[in-house]
């Protein structure tokens, strides 16, 4: 893609309405705006690296062979009021009516209207277990949205719904989400800690929150020093290991001493709960079991904030020049700096050479604009792609570029062919972090 | 996937409730689900189908250098007092106010909120044409939502807004748009015509409907017989080709006899406008021009049904057994059947060749189900895969398979390994119409 012909207009000041750094740094990249209070435009670069976070989501939930289905957005509240939610759940539900006086609400949370689905069609134990997912957005009217889509109204979510015969069959399909979130969160480079926690409104037995570690996260976590956040647990290790929010933390009854807890603030990312047939016995959905009786099914409810984890994202993989993206979600696998656009054998070589990166496979951002060289670094910088391909006219004319990693801000000198050798269709970047073990550039 | 573990349970009965084909054949085969009056839920099967769609739409809209952003689907109505639109756009407009009595709306097009989020951020000539697109729900609050998806409530849009400097400019973008729409539909085998029509509550000077022909559909629309709907048109050649909605038709001034008319029907798949400065004069999108005057931008907006495009699809490709997907849209590639479980060696030869095909990159769709052969046959002919790879004991003891095309019902029997030599990661199926030239199976 082509700076020039993208939608990407970066600012240098740091807006005065936005507190977070992450909040910050996507209103300066152009990665959202603000429609109204809690209500974001996705403009296209923050698109992009939604996106991204939405393909790691959807390959780890069809490994636990997990269906993606499509809920609509609006839902009828007859259904809210048979499940006792109606009343219960408060101003966050945004309630109105249709032109026909019937109703309705926007979706915080689909437990309800996935009972209903699932009742729908499946009759026999023998179609179980069932793992159903969406992507879709939710509405849930806060009284003060705030920190950009950290906490806005309309944002995106990924919510699972599991039912299962028994209590035992369902805290396998527990176990099974647990591992898959690890997975995704793994594969996004966040060390994510599953905590106990509040069951809240969706309600049950039990409950864990993925938190991830960052200061400016609105969570207070206490868990035992000797843990390292990151490490997935299985369901018998998470019992083990003490992990609590801090309205869930009684020094009372702690097994452990004031010394050997750490207390650390953390951005909640997911939450997943276990709540028997609080849902299904109210709704009907009831299977035949293996000895022909009816039995309402054992049900969860595993969300994951997906705008929320790229806010995350940024607070966690930024530095005082601007983001720094996991290869993973990153927007663009690299950036092509030309420095000077009215030098013709600079700018023939840095189109050649995104013409080539192309060919071969690779996400490139070409700044092409007539723009100082200053100010062009800087934006690629604030940008925080993994790597920088940076081209100027002395480097040009001895067919040389200069290739920066944004993480460590290491800057090597190679020949175009070097390069081109290092980046292939099969491996794309893989080997490029190899070359800064070579010499510095003179 | 295996059919036993697949979301997907079959009706054999058509429902009461469904009076077109397209719907009667989503419910029979579990692609959508009705939560309430116009409010569908789209099950594994379904959503399939519309992600294929929208990779369709997604590839050809990047061909035009179209981008693609995310609205929020609730819009404050101050955008819309702005633009004259709140109290125009009558019932269809779902309506509402949050906690702190804002007033909202869930937006049914997006004009507003696009030239909104254009004019923050681009403010100079040199950054136009734009052309920023979505696949985003929208909502209208039809008065009485029917035939399934075709007129729901809730549905999926594709919808493009482009940004030029004049009219001219705007006319190229619309253009290409209309090029790009000719593409989508081809590569559905849809025969699309652009037809002239009203401008309705978008407004402008400048409107086409793309139609589909179905005898089912609710369009009526009179054309000069001589032309070949399907046939791509630039918008020099659509002002000469006479196509109308027959509001459009005024026999008059119609410079056609009513011989040299066909009339037919069809179904409304997509709709452009021009509508030059309708919406940039009053909300203020101006840019800078070559002479440093601020100008408003012309605008036109562009859109697609996603999930109306689904159901005709079905519509148009469907028969008394079932659907008949296009390869392009098809929810898999292939469906393997075998017919009976519980032979040992029927059933080892069906696992290996499930195996082999999907490392073989195809994705199949294997009913592995212990039912009787002639209700797996009926539910892989309603389900409507290209191909189907039938094995049955006698074949499986010679080491052969049954291979079927749905849309022409040919049967042939060849050896599993000439079945797989014809199918390979880089072709996929391409060749396996070949083989319907050869000798048919004893």
């Amino acid at each position: 893609m082509r700076f020039s012909r993208y939608f990407l207009t970066t600012l240098k000041e740091v807006p005065q309405e936005a507190h977070l750094v992450s909040h910050q740094l996507m209103l300066r990249c152009c990665m959202i705006h603000q429609v109204a209070a809690g209500l974001y435009a996705w403009a296209p670069l923050g698109l992009k690296v939604l996106q991204k976070i939405e393909a790691i989501i959807r390959e780890e939930h069809a490994a636990i062979d997990a269906l993606e289905v499509h809920m609509p957005t609006i839902q009828p509240a007859a259904l809210w009021k048979e499940s006792g939610r109606y009343e219960d759940y408060g101003k966050e539900l945004l309630r109105f009516k249709d032109r026909h006086e019937v109703e309705l609400l926007y979706g915080p949370t689909c437990e309800e209207i996935f009972t209903q689905f699932f009742k729908t069609h499946i009759k026999s134990y023998k179609d179980l277990p069932q793992r159903l997912y969406q992507i879709q957005l939710k509405f849930r009217d806060e009284i003060r949205p705030r920190f950009g889509v950290m906490r806005g109204r309309e944002f995106l979510m990924k919510d699972l719904y599991s039912f299962d015969l028994n209590k035992a069959a369902s805290l396998q399909s527990y176990e099974a989400v647990l591992g898959a979130y690890y997975k995704i969160f793994e594969r996004m480079n966040l060390k994510a800690l599953a905590v106990r926690a509040d069951t809240g409104p969706i309600g049950g037995d039990l409950s864990h929150e993925f938190i991830v570690l960052a200061p400016s996260g609105e969570s207070t976590l206490l868990y035992d020093a000797t843990f390292k956040p990151g490490t997935p647990l299985t369901l018998d290790d998470i019992h083990n290991v003490y992990a609590v929010t801090d309205d869930q933390h009684n020094p009372e009854t702690c097994p452990l001493k004031a010394d050997q807890l750490k207390t650390s603030k953390g951005i909640e990312v997911g939450h997943v709960f276990y709540f028997g047939t609080k849902y299904s016995a109210p709704l009907g959905a009831s299977v035949m079991d293996d000895k022909g009786e009816l039995t309402p099914v054992h049900m969860g409810s595993y969300g994951i904030g997906v705008s929320r984890v790229l806010a995350a994202l940024i607070e966690i993989f930024s530095d005082e020049k601007g983001m720094v993206w996991p290869q993973s979600v990153a927007p663009f696998d690299v950036g092509l700096v030309n420095l000077k656009i009215g030098d013709e054998a600079c700018t023939a070589m840095a189109d050649a050479l995104y013409t080539n990166l192309k060919a071969a496979g690779i996400d490139v951002l070409y700044d092409d604009r007539d723009r100082p060289a200053g100010f062009k670094l800087n934006d690629m910088d604030l940008v925080g792609l993994p790597y920088q391909i940076i081209l100027g006219p002395k480097n040009a004319a001895k067919g040389h570029v200069e290739l920066k990693e944004r993480a460590t801000g290491k800057l090597i000198c190679l020949s175009q062919e070097a390069l081109m050798a290092k980046i292939s269709a099969t491996d794309g970047l893989a080997k490029l972090s190899s070359l800064f073990d070579a010499a510095q550039c003179a």
